[in-house]
């Protein structure tokens, strides 16, 4: 392979064989192209797309450049849910031990945040002690033991996609569906599993604003599953307002306990129950949504699903007396309240100030070496469409600091918008469900 | 400056500022950037263009990369001459003697062959001893002792250029217009200038094959050089079939050689003829094509301007008994023609088989780090349009074993076609003339 030539033959629109595609993948992997020649060929994918074959095959390919979880025979399903994040989103905290609480086995590997988004990494690294970076071999006998793992991508996973993605991030190149779509299922195709969930954020503060964009990735992804002979279905959620209100890495994970105790936001609880809905349902795929969210309610209520999260994390090296008393957590020295300047009603809650407030409190990311304060954050104290008067708590920043508290409440009072009459254009938090068989409307 | 952002509003068919393109250029230079972001942004360049704007602020940025030279005060007026290149395109090696002969300076700065096309630097090599890596300090001194320094682009000039070309030709990003149009000009502009002829190629053998791109190419060279106050006069001249009867290093300085004796091939004084008399009215505007071409005439046979190309060989090195003893440059042991296998009319010789021929037998080069042989090549004895009998010898190849040499003579004899009737869109050597003014058609 000489990689200019295939860069040059995409740029004018060609196409990429199997083998070409195989051939970049495993020279990526083992660092023998040259980044810049990687960085062109992505910016030329980034105009000319990849077709359906291609996507394929590129998908295919990183998969192969590393090692995969051996689902063994005759063991419960493996389901997985991928979220493309937000502010706020939290819920693989609360479903990885609640479906494993009711036998589904979930080989969960998450990322961390970067940008306005948080990630689920950063959010269990909050919890003192607790491990993310299993082997594979460790992640497998955890997944044996007690159903279910948290952990991130080794370099054991699809290496190819580890260094492309690296590149994507600095080169600009990651808003391709195609790339997108790829990178994630070489990764949830390495976890083994017998079926996927993929939550598909839209919105303001989505990673793809834009509803067409979300329902191509949805269908390119769930193509590159049925390829591979994994099911994934697809629920388009709203992320034009933070879900729930904890926002920032210990407060949400003090907000998942609170919902496995079954006191937490009712909105990050619709959003949770309809993706664990469709993930026992993939692994039991006789039985009725009904009966399914019977089984999850059980496992919630009768405090089974929290046993499993206390189970995780010890297993994984985790402080469980955080689990009984969030006091333990990471907390922040400073707090105050962002406060309504007038009267009048929530109109919009928009996630990305949100998420850039929580980046200048240090609890973001703006490059993946920054180094993440798990104690600070927004905790939203309203919703769009309540009702407010002057002076009012709007939400509760929690810093490291007097000045950063300062700046952060001066950048959020103008983020939270409040007006007259009722918000308009508010996302319905469940709105589209996708398999590879149909597209229904859920939401309002 | 963040070029990651930089990167993406480019992708998105953005502006750069001058700021940000002399900041990219900087860093370019300086390497504190990495090359897959300057790939993905020459990439993005590539699918988004430059507006004239922006491609005379990299241009100027890369110009001001690096060291320039200066013309002293009251000094002869300095013109060099830039081609786009192809096969036999051997005029610089005539004109750069031929000017300085009749008092223009040259300081004439060339590059190496790459691909089917040959290089100044490799042909003036061929002459046993001759140094092009000249210091800018040295070309200097050169300059004002003989009024012609034949030299390398050096790391001292526009740097930002070095990196970025460098980059290109590894990411297939090289085919832009408005790149190409930046780098010729910004190494061009270092050489301190007072006018700059341009001869751009067409036909199947040039880089761009195209009249139309070797307009736009033409036209923003043309703008670059009057936004930095260089008078541009281009020529479009034919590459539909290689110049001169000579292709290959050492065979190619003979060939110059005979023409400065007044005995080279019609086709290559043609142009060599066009683009001096454009030279040196840019030296001395006030004087007609006619008289530019008479003080050329008497340069060359009294025998000055192969006086002057004498002094250069001496002052750089080389081995003046080639002058006159040119059975003294590198020869290949290794002789055999291609011979007509019918009888009929030439009807063409493609430059490109003919470059890749020499490429075959080791005289050109498809990788920079590629070490030339400069014996070897392919010396036509048939034009486009002569009548030819079967079995006559149609070029005569140089080669290095007897190997190489049945290998490049099977490769010729099918593409050297022979025909009946004349042969048809043979170009004119010499086209058009385009100038800031006004653009005129020469050609029939």
């Amino acid at each position: 392979m000489i990689l200019r030539d295939l860069i040059e033959r995409k740029r004018d629109g060609g196409r990429l064989s199997d083998d070409e595609l195989r051939s970049v993948a495993n020279s990526a992997a083992a660092g023998s192209v040259p980044d810049y020649q990687l960085a062109a060929l992505l910016m030329a994918i980034f105009f000319r797309g990849l077709d359906g074959h291609e996507t394929r095959a590129l998908t295919t390919a990183m998969l192969g450049s590393g090692q995969v979880l051996q689902r063994p025979a005759g063991a419960p399903p493996w389901i997985d849910k991928h979220s493309t994040g937000g502010v706020g989103d939290k819920t693989s905290l609360i479903l990885a031990p609640l479906l494993a609480s009711v036998g589904v086995t979930v080989p969960m590997m998450s990322g961390r945040g970067l940008g306005h988004t948080g990630g689920t990494l950063d959010k269990l690294e909050s919890i003192p002690g607790f491990r993310t970076d299993l082997s594979l071999a460790r992640a497998a006998a955890q997944l044996e033991r007690i159903g279910c793992a948290l952990i991130g991508q080794t370099a054991e996973i699809a290496p190819a996609d580890g260094r492309l993605y690296a590149l994507r991030d600095a080169t600009a190149t990651v808003e391709c569906i195609q790339l997108i779509a790829a990178s994630i299922m070489s990764k949830k195709l390495a976890e083994g599993l017998t079926g996927l969930v993929l939550d598909v954020k839209r919105g303001s503060g989505a990673f793809l604003p834009e509803l067409d964009r979300g329902l191509e990735l949805a269908r390119t992804m769930i193509a590159l599953g049925e390829a591979a002979g994994v099911p994934v279905v697809t629920l388009l959620t709203a992320m034009d307002r933070p879900l729930g209100n904890a926002c920032g890495n210990a407060l949400e994970v003090r907000e998942c306990i609170e919902t496995m105790r079954g006191n937490g936001p009712a909105d990050l609880w619709t959003v949770t129950e309809a993706l664990a809905i469709e993930m026992l349902r993939l692994a039991r795929p006789t039985i009725t949504a009904e009966d399914a969210r019977t089984i999850l309610l059980d496992a919630l209520h009768s405090g089974a699903a929290l046993e499993k999260f206390r189970e995780i994390v010890a297993e994984q090296g985790g402080d469980v007396r955080c689990i009984d008393d969030p006091g333990l957590l990471p907390s922040a020295p400073h707090l105050a309240d962002v406060r309504a300047t007038r009267s009048g009603v929530v109109q919009a809650i928009p996630p990305r100030p949100v998420g850039h407030a929580i980046i200048a409190l240090g609890g973001g990311r703006t490059s993946k070496d920054d180094v993440v304060d798990p104690a600070v954050g927004v905790v939203l104290r309203v919703r769009v469409g309540d009702a407010v008067t002057a002076g009012q708590p709007l939400a509760t920043v929690h810093a490291r600091t007097s000045v950063a508290l300062a700046a952060a409440i001066e950048r959020l009072r103008g983020s939270v918008a409040v007006g007259d009459g009722a918000p308009v254009n508010v996302l319905p938090w469940v709105s589209h469900r996708i398999t590879s068989t149909g597209e229904e409307l859920l939401g309002p």
